[in-house]
């Protein structure tokens, strides 16, 4: 069977099997870092790969590609609570790449990392035939403080940093070529959410978190069977961004598909005990970000979308590699 | 200026510049991982690249590029005497790639990493035009037991671990499509010299250390130029391996050629403390491998070649990107 017909996760399983049959206990790659104690915690590795003709729009500079690439691997840090400790890159360059374009990208990378606090060690540069940067981020995590995406339980809330649709609204705008303002900002520049992992981790009041890259309806479902419980999702409580609601609007497509079925935003999915809401969002409000409760853990046989009184099945869609454009 | 007109080592250069301006200390990015301290140790970080067009011979199965990919990357962490803590590896598959395939390469990653005690942590797939592995390894090793490139000092003995040439005769026949038994075997299923590096750093007297992946040339030029320190190299001590000589006559090139101008053998290059030679010999002779002096650390004008008697400039030529096949 071809990937295209596999799909992203189903080989992603593959791996896994191949891997567990002497090497580690399965669940653990389930998160979105690798997990190894060290010392008195845990130290996070994750890996983040982009590839110019897959994953980047024409119209991207190379310092918004160096970014983007350090963002989202600091995002997996960002979902576990952990604290960068810095990245190294292995940049897979054509032949005739400009030196000027490589300083841009490095400068992109750069940016991201000192804003973030972290910094690029090293790397690897290597010839290939295609622009594909591949980035490493490990951080580091107490051990009573880490969150993982195993926890939930029925009864708590779920609840999002931020806002979401900005993205997928970016996306579906440069898919059908209309204007809309920073469009590849919306979609490239993005903000790994680590200062809110790390100020979310020490609450101890998360039961599980993952970011959202693939997606809301994505990542909820992928909690759900992962915890073994169901989501109610209410629609009209989430925080949606200004530019989706613009482009929704413009393009006549309904508002959750840039909202529940487009990945991107990379903010922080997170599922709480009902009584310690109020204390989370105290924490994310000190340092500016809100956290929003979306809805509730249940245990009934599937992931409900509630949209003004209306209950509906959650569908399981989103982006997902291979499969995406097949 | 093009990449290929810049060539591997400028590129890298310029990555340092651009980096160095915030981050941190560039001679930092001149070993073999990144360093950072974390508890009583140092954690070793680093990331390698492979991309079917550019890396890897048509007749490798994929078995042998994933235990490829582990390999290269275990052998920075040995060349720094780490303890490997595991890996995690970004996958960029094309659509059509095979699920057998896939299977194929995590079991050849899943084979080298368990050789030498570590795991495949997690990691990442994405969909990429043409196969690329980067892999990124993680290891740990005592303050005091760090092996780096900076070190040499002139009166230094200059060492290597096993034989040279096997790698680079391998690509000979292959280039000049010659009968030769285990040809891609001896390309890409290359032992990383975990053990070795770890023994070797335990004993303290190892002054400099890199692994030889781009040829035994280039590497006494990096460790030249990062000491500020020259080297005489004994071609006739230099322990070749047996198809390096046999097809060095067979397609009548100078043996020169494989062993000191080709890389790919991953043996480790070391400079030792004069009259400790003999201590790290039996260290290494105790795990089956030898350690033989090839030259001496000097502080003259260039490093030097002496072939039965004769000294001659030893050339900075070996394998580089970009510039290569140029």
């Amino acid at each position: 069977m071809k990937l295209k017909d596999l799909g992203e996760r189903k080989a992603q399983e593959l791996i896994r099997d191949v891997l567990a049959l002497k090497t580690i206990d399965s669940a653990e790659m389930k998160d979105d870092c690798a997990v190894v104690e060290f010392g008195d915690g845990y130290l996070l590795i994750t890996t983040d790969m982009i590839s110019q003709h897959t994953h980047i729009p024409e119209k991207a500079t190379f310092w918004q590609i160096g970014w983007h690439l350090v963002a989202i691997n600091l995002s997996d840090i960002a979902s576990m609570g952990g604290r960068p400790m810095g990245m190294v890159v292995a940049l897979g360059l054509p032949k005739d790449f400009e030196e000027e374009s490589l300083r841009n990208i490095i400068s992109g990378m750069d940016s991201c990392s000192s804003k973030y606090d972290t910094c690029i060690l090293g790397g690897d540069t290597k010839e290939a035939k295609s622009l594909t940067l591949s980035g490493c981020a490990i951080g580091s995590v107490p051990k009573s403080e880490i969150m993982q995406r195993k926890g939930a339980k029925p009864r708590d809330i779920v609840a999002v940093t931020g806002e979401l649709g900005k993205a997928g609204a970016a996306f579906h705008a440069l898919k059908d070529n209309i204007d809309e303002e920073n469009v590849i900002k919306n979609l490239l520049e993005i903000n790994p959410r680590i200062q809110e992992g790390m100020a979310l981790s020490k609450t101890k009041v998360v039961t599980s978190c993952m970011d959202i890259s693939d997606g809301l309806a994505s990542s909820i479902h992928q909690l759900s069977s992962l915890n073994e419980v169901t989501f109610n999702i209410d629609f009209n409580k989430i925080p949606i961004s200004s530019n989706a609601k613009d482009i929704s609007k413009k393009l006549d497509i309904p508002l959750e598909e840039p909202v529940l079925y487009m990945g991107g935003d990379y903010e922080l999915l997170v599922t709480l005990m009902k009584d310690k809401v109020a204390d989370a969002q105290k924490v994310l409000s000190d340092i500016g970000t809100t956290l929003t409760p979306i809805g509730e853990v249940k245990k009934d046989n599937k992931n409900i979308l509630i949209k003004d009184g209306i209950s509906t099945t959650l569908e399981y869609r989103g982006y997902e590699h291979f499969r995406w454009k097949a």
